[in-house]
């Protein structure tokens, strides 16, 4: 008998034990940058609609690392070359993908940090983990930038196939509770092969790829752009909103230190590109920085920051309808009328209680890099070509909704002007 | 504390306690004729490739039942009037829309008994049942026969949106293995309305639909008409009909007494509606009885039935290949010499070790009566308008496969002919 | 790319994919006495209570097998030494733990062969295999008979913590409902090692073993004991013995020739030692001999066996009342009078209609070789002596239960002799 | 077809779709009391070793509302008359049974508030709800404090069967992954009824009790008091006792105006009780205040603070070791000298680092109300006496630990000291 040690083994309620092994694996995950994830929700504000939804980026993270230990696994069984190196590699490249998301990214990506997204904030705290780990991350990031010549690898991280994606689809589903969402990761994963070094689906697998697809989509309109998680989320944006033209103004807003920082300096991409030290901040900020700000703005002394962030925290939530288009400057205009004879709001503060945006979804992008499915013939066929369904001119196009966000108290008014039967 | 009495619980691995307590009902579980269903699989001979797939016509009916008795509940709680006595025979009706459902009667529907389906034995069999239950099911067969005024009773019963698929397909799916069947039952029963008079789903459960629509589909491909169960399914088929063939010939073969019976007489529709004891004969019929018989028949003095039912038993199955078009006469000469170098098989017998059959696929056929989508305004639409999935020709067309069985020692014969590489 | 040969994956509803490499246990699989565990039922007639228990003891043997790759995996991560020879060997013992079983052999082992149990025939088909391929299982027949030396090897296929139990636990307690029956199968095996060549668990998962011989005991009373299951059991074993009977006075009974052969001769054990050919005609026997016949006879000219066949068929099952000890020969004498007032049977035919029999359960036997826990000090101990739960007396006693079956129609007075209340 | 209204319908992961329609119910939800429970994990810090714990104490009190729906209907079904009053008084009861519940309540039960617990806190926030709700909640409050005639119903809401733990346990186990402790609340709930104005389980339910008790225990050893569980909650105690140090001191630390009161004022029992206003300030409590304040103090200006503090953020735990017995002082002052030979703490900061503490686990206590068994003869039997496992002395008797918290670089002379080995 001999003991072992320096394994973790890791309980997942949707995948059951997830062992780690790899020495240099587990002091990433032990990084504070890394531990920062499990404070920072893989869903936001999600949970207002689907309670189970609490999951955070750390989970999901981990999840992703075990698909991708599966599919090198099967892949090294048909035969495909993996070294140890480019193994663990590719581990860290998919473990690390997501570490530059802020909190309730989907909502702020813009309001904290302009001009950017989390990919590239991934790559900058990437590239700081690196220097910290002795260049010993040099090989995944060179995987995540798609700078390596085993092609396959990248896109096992970052494709319209990802782990990422098998990942994050099951989870959602499994912890919102809308169980069709669930893909067959499994399935998919023992379907995937490489040929001519790019990562292929195997043909018999192609049902399985469609019902992926199909379940993004539905996942995409069921829970991603719920109206309600589309209303919490826009309401915490107009919130940032306004604490930031209040710091500009010169008031005091309680906030941590990192949030402070980000409040009262309008930081673009080059400052983040520039200036490590304000990655470094970044790195700092979660879910907790920003409910906790909002949480002690409830009682400060703007009407509106006061209003909006009561609203939030205890889930008073605008009204939302979708729309086939969006609405004129007319009707925007008579909507405006309205809510200033109900609430004492100026001219300039109208908006924050009365807007329209759009969202759209692109379930399958046939523009961009397709998935390929390999024949038993060793033919390699885009997917949008040989799949009867993702073929269809429907799912190929981006489909778009705009929607509107009132007060309930306008909801007569709102609904007339839509067009809406009460 | 008061006892209750009648009421039974069941335990079913997909939706756990199912309680009964209709005192009819029960009395119909009970009959030999619901009892026989415990005896036949709901998929036949699947299980020679998803080896879980070993669950009863007897445990489907009862799940069906279930699902029916929730959507009655959603039904009445949106204001539907649905009497007590609408509410039990709706609830038979689907209990008993299988009960002509003969042994793997997917392969052996026109071997048993030609010219009719199961459906109208069905039928057959509800007459019946409604005699000895001195005519206590009149209102269940008017629904069942789609004859009572009340429309939408029916189509809960049969129709693109029935408790029948929402039941199978999440219990084939389940015992399969093959998760990504799997169904949202729960949420399109909680979409489930009526409007003028017919069976609705409300406008926010559309991609449920769509996605139901597409387990459908996965599952046929991946499940139903999986090229080994194919390959199963016809080589029973192929040994009934050897079995006939010698019957007629006059040759003993052993079988029970029910079985022997369809074997010696070539009956067809007309003689099971003439007849009510062909019925009750038919009644008696359960996997049992073929595969005992096929047993048997491994031991008799028949080149052909002993190779083929040996075959069956011990699962040594024909190779079976898809194809996009059928073979050309000349073609199928080819393999049939090759055939007749390699196995000593007359002329007229070597059909019984190649041939080729098609199958189809109609995942939602747009045709028949189509699912209807209500919305908020009332309007009802076609699922086909206004699904964007579903809308797609592809999906409304007809996927039609051939396919070609062979012994595995013609394997090389076979792909040459086809055009495949081995 | 390159393509993999000879491998096989297997979908299972509990694990997903199971996939299956080895050529040799391939081959076996395939043998015809191993495809013929997919026609004998796991759990027999149980089905008759809980609807779902339809899977197969081929089902269960794979299960079971799946298992075994797992322990063996995680005894070989933490050091243990297990050469690929036993590796292999011990799968092939797993595998062909119950390839002994005969249908409805918790009913019938001792109505088709006397003197013997499964194990023993498991041996016997196990030594004819190992001749049909060339000795190539000496090494798993040495590991199954417990004769080599690696003793842990041997306790992974038959102990009271074999892989064996913890598959069939699991699987029982998923097709019949009985979700409580649940066992933690995946971190069980985690916590596996090997200490002075013997099989033993890390002390942390005590809690797990704990709860896993509860299980064992709730499935027990819960599942395989239940009233209605011992009801269709002894049903089946009274018309085995009455069909014996009558053969044995020299009538015609139909049967497949397989079970003629074993209803027609009384054999022992030693018949089946002497006699490889019987041991051939066993292996040839499945659930479809028994119930096929069962169902011929529900028309034969013999009225108790006639009325037990159609009982059977058509779930008509006995009355069973659970009693604290048995009824005294004054209380039998006053039923068997009620019966022959009842039903035209003679003085040596009553016992068909109401008998008492005894079942007990053994959840854990601390006097037969214990399961040991090892310590982080590397000290071992005996289960019963370190659990908190498993040391109390009452769970290492045998727990004995009696029962009378008896007709519906004697249930007055039955309850009355028992004294239970209606 | 009629439109319905208010009904609300909710997505749980366990359970499926939870139905609300009871207007009052809806409100309370939507009360900004209970909507903060949102933001109150039910399992505190115990994530950082189930990862998947993320679940709020919202969710609990929705998901045993739910299952106190299904007892009502069982009970009622069984002829148990409860009134439409108290159906929604039951729901009501179990919905705010744990609205008292602060912020990681495990660890910081006496932290906060000191001489009270969260039940007593509960019961000032039910009746600030019921002025709120012009007394509707008179009744349940009657339930809750178990001062309502049908005593059952408080049973129902507080008792070692009742609907919290039944929901709890199932949901926590969920959540951790840690599967066995799965019970089986369908079932359980199926054999309630009431006998004596009691609530009891019917004596065929036993084994699943027995079950339930044992799930309770697994998870209290395995989950609840996890050693590294109990080394963040113990790191966060001595936090909190830090902070408050401290602040008695006069020093200033950051902290959100709610959680600052409570480090101000050594609030005892007496003042809640006296002054409403405490209460209100102690419900807006969440895990965010303690959260955000911990994060800040990562930078404050004192080493003890700024060091623990540190070390639950980026998760550096204590380490842990459970003893048979506590050490005894000359033990601790060995420690304590090593401690201070590394660390630049003085005399009274020593015990910040290395402490010793004692847990102990109940699942089952037969010295209080006990569970109940009702036999078919009508008889009621206590569980203790019945049950084969749950008599045993070793389970109904309190189980003990106690453990070390040390620092990792602590290690060897701490397990020098224990006795244990490296």
């Amino acid at each position: 008998m001999t003991k072992y040690t320096g394994r973790k083994i890791l309980n997942d309620p949707i995948y059951g034990f997830i062992t780690i092994s790899d020495t240099l694996i587990l002091e990433i995950i032990e990084h504070p940058y890394f531990q920062r994830l499990r404070r920072i929700k893989q869903l936001g504000l999600t949970h207002y609609v689907y309670p189970g939804a609490m999951h955070t980026r750390f989970q999901h993270a981990i999840g992703a690392m075990h698909l991708m230990e599966q599919a090198v696994a099967v892949l090294k069984m048909k035969g495909v070359t993996i070294t140890p190196e480019e193994h663990q590699a590719v581990l860290m490249a998919i473990l690390l993908h997501d570490i530059g998301h802020g909190p309730f990214s989907h909502a702020l990506e813009n309001s904290i940090i302009t001009g950017t997204h989390h990919e590239e904030i991934s790559a900058l705290i990437f590239d700081q983990l690196n220097e910290q780990f002795y260049h010993h991350l040099d090989l995944a990031i060179s995987i995540f930038k798609n700078q390596y010549p085993k092609k396959f690898l990248h896109q096992l991280v970052a494709s319209q196939l990802d782990m990422d994606r098998l990942d994050y689809l099951r989870r959602d589903s499994f912890f919102s509770g809308v169980t069709e969402g669930t893909v067959g990761s499994e399935r998919i994963i023992k379907m995937l092969n490489v040929a001519e070094n790019e990562l292929v689906a195997e043909d018999k697998g192609i049902y399985s790829i469609e019902k992926f697809v199909m379940a993004r989509r539905l996942m995409y309109w069921q829970v991603y752009m719920h109206k309600t998680v589309l209303s919490a989320e826009y309401l915490l944006v107009k919130i940032l909103q306004r604490a930031k033209e209040l710091v500009a103004e010169g008031k005091y807003l309680p906030a941590s230190s990192y949030l402070e920082l980000f409040l009262k300096n309008p930081f673009q991409r080059k400052d983040l590109l520039e200036n490590p030290s304000l990655v470094q901040a970044f790195a700092k900020l979660d879910d907790f920085d920003v409910v906790a700000a909002v949480k002690s703005w409830c009682d400060v002394n703007d009407y509106i920051l006061k209003t909006l962030s009561n609203s939030l925290i205890n889930r008073r939530l605008y009204k939302v309808r979708f729309m086939e288009k969006p609405l004129d400057a007319h009707a925007m205009q008579e909507l405006k009328l309205a809510l200033r004879k109900m609430f004492s709001v100026t001219e300039s503060e109208w908006n924050y209680f009365v807007f329209q945006e759009q969202v759209y979804n692109h379930a399958y992008n046939p523009n961009i890099e397709e998935i390929k499915i390999l024949y038993k013939n060793s033919q390699v066929k885009n997917m949008s070509r040989v799949s009867a369904t993702l073929g269809a001119k429907v799912l190929t196009e981006v489909d778009y909704k705009y929607f509107l966000c009132f007060p309930k108290e306008l909801k007569t008014i709102a609904l007339g002007v839509i067009g809406e039967e009460g």
